[in-house]
């Protein structure tokens, strides 16, 4: 028996970037959470502390920020992508990187060309993993908090010994999804999608399909709520291969207020902590490629 | 020499009230977080543990489900009102109340008559203060996180043997704004308005002002930012009699790119964590009436 | 009727300040966040942007590090009468400062001179306030979490409409305690104590008798508890003027075990998060001196 | 082309769980948060809302609060592998459980049998999944902050064109750890320890092992340091297979005292907030069984 070295990989996380960039007076601004993982030829540091082959974390912060500088960030994808590969191809021992970025969103206040108000709390997020010569972006969403006044209902469970939930054909439904979508391998050796992706269009369209079939779809389990979302992004999405989605059932407790002399037909509610319903499912297609490295280190069910 | 008990006050805190409300197939969600507090003759149950007197704080929570049944919460300034006299009227032993509310924001999906997004992490905010007859309140937003990309410098400012600053005409300026407005007492003694106040057209009144003044006041100080954004509040608004606001100046620092070669004219910037600035101010009128309770408990500079 | 500037203060919040000094072999840390704010004649800065009195949060911020280098940091509360005097001594235009620290514990771990683990999440706190030649100190402690698994009842408490709790001998008392005690002034002029306080013994001694009180103690209400801890300190030390305690009570409910066929004799509970009970209280000499600037912008029930 | 459900799970996340035992005057309280996560033939709950498969997520938390109830906790793993080996082997349609538990410590006030002092922010954890008859454990602690004051150097790395940082022969090393280590199979098919494992015997002496090669081992780099820790807690425990370290490297910049005319031997330090470097590694027998499922939707690298 020996003791070896497992995976690994090491890198700088959230940097936190924000750039301004002027069309005269009218500015726009970006707001990045960004941080890299290296993966490689990384025995040494660990057996010997030899660092001869560890790029530092703070030369890959260094990085982003100049990166940032030397030409647009653009889409959040191209700009994990960029940094992916420039790590694999200028770092000989360096053969695999994951790139995660988070973006905040700002709206202008009305009437003023450089002024912001940070309107929302949701981030829209990008994980792309390079390995060699492959590549693979998972985008996504996170912190949509949603919730349905009706449309909800709970139903037809089996009852065990330790069962006491009262079914129900009206309900609020809470959830603050998380959704994580697999391209098909733009960049890799079996790219589909000979164009390139239009990753804003295509995140703002999968954003809405989401809200709509949440809003839409008649919910008998928050399980075939999140399958229908998965299931519309799909069929509307082309370039998307799965969904992944976290979904927690934020509870909402109709209050028993019949202490009080008073009914509560679905009308007044307690929103719990904890604990809280989790449901977490993939949707993908039959035919979708081997996901490969595209989920290491992020939830897979 | 004898040991005595000083103020003191008890409640539940941060009560989370969802309401639904229904017209036809249209619904309207409401979504609160109360805190109370009780006030009075309590010597007994520090001195002795004996809770005649003591409104138990289950009870409080009880009342504030039960008040949003009764009748239709409106907007939180009445709600805590109500909440804060039912308490003071009918325990013998409770004198005073303080009521604090956060309201939660929620958007419409398009489209969707019953479902809704949570479009903001901004929270309005009442803290209502009730003292025997009198009544106080405090109204309020936070969590309004606001960027200007130009027109903002700080320059002037002393140089003593710790300074290493350098003076700048041109940053950006970022702060999460907390304001706080005690309005000219409603329903006590010495009210000045007598129709009573628009909670909520006050409300997104002043909530514009504050974000108009941010964006169009060329700052030479975060200072002079807060001065202007409550002076135009109280310009604007005379049901108003003193703005408070607390700004943390968010820190963006230009990254310095001449290791690599690269200018930085204002265009990439890390976003610090800590240590950040507080800047803290009052702007009234100086004929304001006396603030009385208003503010026990709650920031006072 | 004219708008003018109120109370302000301005500063660096939360510096970051970790300390290392050597005894040969042996190392000793100290943790510390440290915040700043400077009071005085601030009208130019909030009226016109003129900055000429304003010394730079960042210079506050590096005042803070040389300090730490030019002398031993001490006791938290020496470290922050020596920041707090320096801004007011050495600005003609501040004539108030508040210091605010918080000290982190570690451990050392076992057998090794300089490496460490952060042994408790529980914080040591100081607010000095310097106003011109007059100093307060108010220490405490934060986020010390205990619970007695008996010895605490509730009953006898009013009973309204919205009542529906039931009256227990014997409940779980949980609780994270804050708690501030105000020291009397030394180095101001009304100062009583001629010889000067021994920071670190007086904490120590306190916070022991804080959770050895809420240990003993039979608590018919979380107030009796609060008082009695209250109590026990000013009968102890003679330096604290004034203990102010905010405790919430951090409901741990008895599980319903009779759907299962089970009892539960007060062995299984649910600890909620929200709502929690909060009682907040302060306890002081009859013949204390005025508490002056000490609790301002402090929580003051 | 075909859409269909891939890989997913259910359950109730975060059950906070206090139990009290009583042994005469003496009590001894448990604070877990237990989470359970189901799989299995839950295809129809996804695609019709048929829900006669699904468990509801209310009776998983009965369920925990009732077990605690019907048999002594014990060791978390002990309860883990209880909770979940009863509901795969009640439920027809469930073939998979997954069990996470965090134990939060709790400490005596001294002198007292039924009070108690929340003496760290460190939580012990498992995570158990059954997969029929096959079960896997990996327990570990996390929010374990260390820190080494100097013995620690980082050099000899590569230079890129964004490379800045400049080497060091001593810096301050500080980490919060997050441990995981997976036991050789109790109870599976494959079980190389016939007579089980002593739970908390393991747990105090792999976290204690943790600690002294973090303090003893001169450290070159962070990496070396993760490996020595993984390999002391393979040399020592026969029952561990594998060891995942999460080491985020908190970094203490010595600050830049020179404009003050001061030196600064690693005496004053700034602690960032972010970014931080991260380090993430397995260390693991080379003829460690397969890890079947017994990572998944954990972090793996």
């Amino acid at each position: 028996m020996a003791i070896v070295l497992g995976p690994n990989q090491y890198g700088k996380a959230e940097n936190r970037l924000v750039t301004v960039t002027r069309d005269g007076a009218v500015h726009t601004i970006r707001d990045l959470t960004v941080s890299t993982s290296l993966r490689g030829d990384l025995a040494d540091t660990h057996l010997t502390g030899d660092n001869a082959k560890v790029l530092a974390t703070d030369t890959q912060k260094n990085t982003v920020y100049a990166f940032a500088k030397q030409a647009p960030v653009g889409e959040i994808e191209d700009f994990a992508l960029r940094l992916g590969r420039h790590f694999v191809s200028t770092q000989e021992a360096i053969t695999g990187a994951r790139v995660l970025i988070d973006e905040h969103a700002w709206e202008r206040i009305e009437g003023n060309d450089h002024s912001f108000v940070q309107g929302t709390n949701e981030k829209r997020t990008t994980a792309v993993t390079i390995d060699g010569e492959r590549a693979w972006v998972v985008s996504g969403v996170r912190d949509v908090v949603v919730l349905k006044s009706t449309g909800s209902e709970f139903h037809g469970f089996p009852r065990d010994e330790y069962t006491t939930l009262q079914e129900t054909d009206d309900r609020i439904l809470a959830t603050s999804v998380t959704a994580r979508w697999r391209y098909q391998t733009p960049g890799g050796a079996g790219d589909r999608t000979t164009d390139g992706i239009d990753w804003a269009e295509s995140f703002t369209g999968i954003r809405r399909l989401l809200l709509a079939t949440f809003a839409a779809k008649h919910s008998l389990s928050l399980q075939q709520t999140l399958y229908a979302m998965g299931e519309a992004v799909l069929e509307a999405r082309p370039e998307v291969a799965e969904v992944r989605l976290s979904m927690p059932n934020k509870h909402h407790f109709a209050v028993d207020l019949s202490p009080f002399g008073l009914t509560n037909d679905n009308e007044v509610f307690y929103a719990a902590d904890r604990p809280y319903g989790l449901i977490e499912g993939a949707v993908l297609r039959d035919d979708a490629e081997d996901a490969g490295s595209a989920w290491y280190t992020l939830p897979s069910f």
